[in-house]
């Protein structure tokens, strides 16, 4: 009677499935075995409460990522804002294309190379103070939207995803975001978007410079310096700069991923990594090139991933199979 | 009655003093202070759980690190240890000169330059698995003891900070430790002996490199590489690196930390900012420079920081007068 006075929902929680937009399959079962297996004192593989640690990839594996990743939109968009004050850059590259870009020509999209877009990354989220950078990113998300929803982006997140955040977090389980995007740039909208509060978002970092504004007040300035590239062996490298500990737990879906996985899974007891395969064209996209699907730049999951997921016991996501909704505005 | 069985204890709490160790001053006074307009719904000073961070400095703040830094004794003890596997090491400097100040020659101590501390450090710190560092450091901290009390290292933290950690997360605060010292070198103990966990570290770090082993296993060896040199402003870029959010509360000690002590105070609302002077030659320590205490290279309080911290409103904390006990053994 006292227990069930101090938690009154307790038995009804039991009896909720705590992942309802996961059809039954091996992905979902293996979500329910890892968490009762790590959570249970009496499991050999019981987890103690502080070493619980999850990682989540974002692009592809959090929210949609294609046809291009939400924060080089933010960045090719930034440009037009950039050149209303010095509309000297419309005149040099990349910048010139980027407009072209702006305008609707998916072809000028096409042309830019990686050193253009390093040069427009550069431009637009460094230079400027850590308060200036925070407030542009935040009316930018609240603002902007998707080419094919028309929805704005922190709507576009995985429902079967925040399902598992949530599952992990309400059994003691800490979420870290580990993202090859940047860490700035998420640190903005996760903890509202996730539950995930900026302090625990991995992800590329660049330097900052401290100083003093004319009255006296300090302040942070975005160097173009690049501490962390938060992407493949990188990921296991942030995830010890900044967490310290190996995960018990990461979920990616690109190769990008790969090391963050290995990683995780190379520890003791029982670990779970999984990977999110983009194979459904209707309610999202479709993309491999891993078992047939097209291939892509953005995001790509190769078939040498698939294979070593497979031989490795990670456990591969089917966006068309595993998931009953995608998105909660379904 | 009902509120009552929930929280058995909390009346009882609220009339213990949350820090006994502190004689009644203004020190204590502006801990408590703090807490309560932070904490409390109507105050207009009122912080959101989320956002309560509070950083401390390791070094003279939370422990004893006179007459030398604690992580330094490991480095140079460590040293005897590589000359063993090594032994030509022993004939070359710096490493002669590391020999004969464990031999207790003091005035060979005082020979070795920041350059030669750089190499010790180097070749201490750097070049092996995070693991085998990790398991290296966890033995030496458990077994050495300091040359003045007899004791561990881990029992010379400050019983009156102990209890401002616990106050602080009593309170909703999430308690950081911010030091000049190595990340890796700190998170080894900071759970058992501050109650903060690794992922709350945030200390001078240097690269790693995600490699394989021959049987295909995955790990990080500690490369040469600095990242975060977290001292003076790399401080304040640091918190916003691991972090991403303003503390409302930091302690210090030194030059070091007056930067991180400027970037807290200067944030909107209640912001604590607070210095341990070392002024109890007797019970711990009495150095300085400031108010004509002995100088050191160790620590350095200068003139110039206790004229700031009365100018900025920061507190001193008097070792002397403000602490009933030091130490937990006493």
């Amino acid at each position: 009677m006292l227990s069930a006075l101090l938690a009154p929902g307790a038995r009804a929680l039991e009896q909720t499935d705590p992942l309802p937009s996961w059809n039954d399959g091996a992905a979902k079962q293996a979500i329910l075995s890892f968490v009762k297996e790590t959570t249970d004192q009496a499991s050999p593989k019981f987890v103690p409460p502080a070493e619980r640690i999850a990682t989540f990839d974002q692009d592809g594996t959090l929210w949609v990522s294609h046809p291009m990743y939400t924060q080089v939109m933010y960045c090719l968009e930034r440009v037009a804002v950039l050149v209303k004050a010095k509309p000297e850059m419309a005149k040099a590259e990349p910048f010139k294309t980027v407009l072209q870009v702006l305008k609707g020509d998916r072809e000028a999209l096409a042309k830019l190379t990686m050193k253009d877009l390093e040069v427009v990354l550069a431009a637009t989220l460094t230079g400027m103070s850590v308060d200036e950078f925070n407030a542009e990113v935040k009316k930018w998300i609240t603002e902007a939207k998707d080419s094919r929803w028309k929805r704005h982006y922190t709507e576009l997140t995985y429902l079967p995803m925040q399902e598992v955040l949530k599952y992990l977090r309400a059994n003691g389980y800490k979420t870290y975001i580990v993202t090859g995007g940047g860490q700035d740039f998420v640190r903005v909208y996760s903890e509202a978007t996730y539950g995930i509060p900026p302090e625990q978002v991995v992800g590329t970092a660049g330097g900052t410079k401290f100083g003093y504004r004319k009255d006296g007040k300090p302040f942070l300035t975005k160097e173009p310096k690049l501490l962390l590239n938060d992407n493949h062996a990188g990921k296991p490298e942030g995830i010890h700069l900044m967490i310290g500990r190996r995960p018990y737990a990461a979920f990616g879906n690109s190769t990008g991923d790969q090391q963050m996985l290995e990683y995780t899974k190379s520890g003791d007891g029982a670990r779970l990594s999984m990977l999110v395969l983009h194979d459904d064209a209707t309610r999202e996209y479709a993309y491999g090139p891993a078992q047939g699907l097209p291939d892509t730049k953005v995001g790509t999951f190769t078939q040498a991933l698939y294979d070593e997921a497979k031989k490795q016991g990670w456990v591969v996501i089917s966006m068309k199979g595993d998931w009953k909704r995608i998105f909660a505005f379904e």
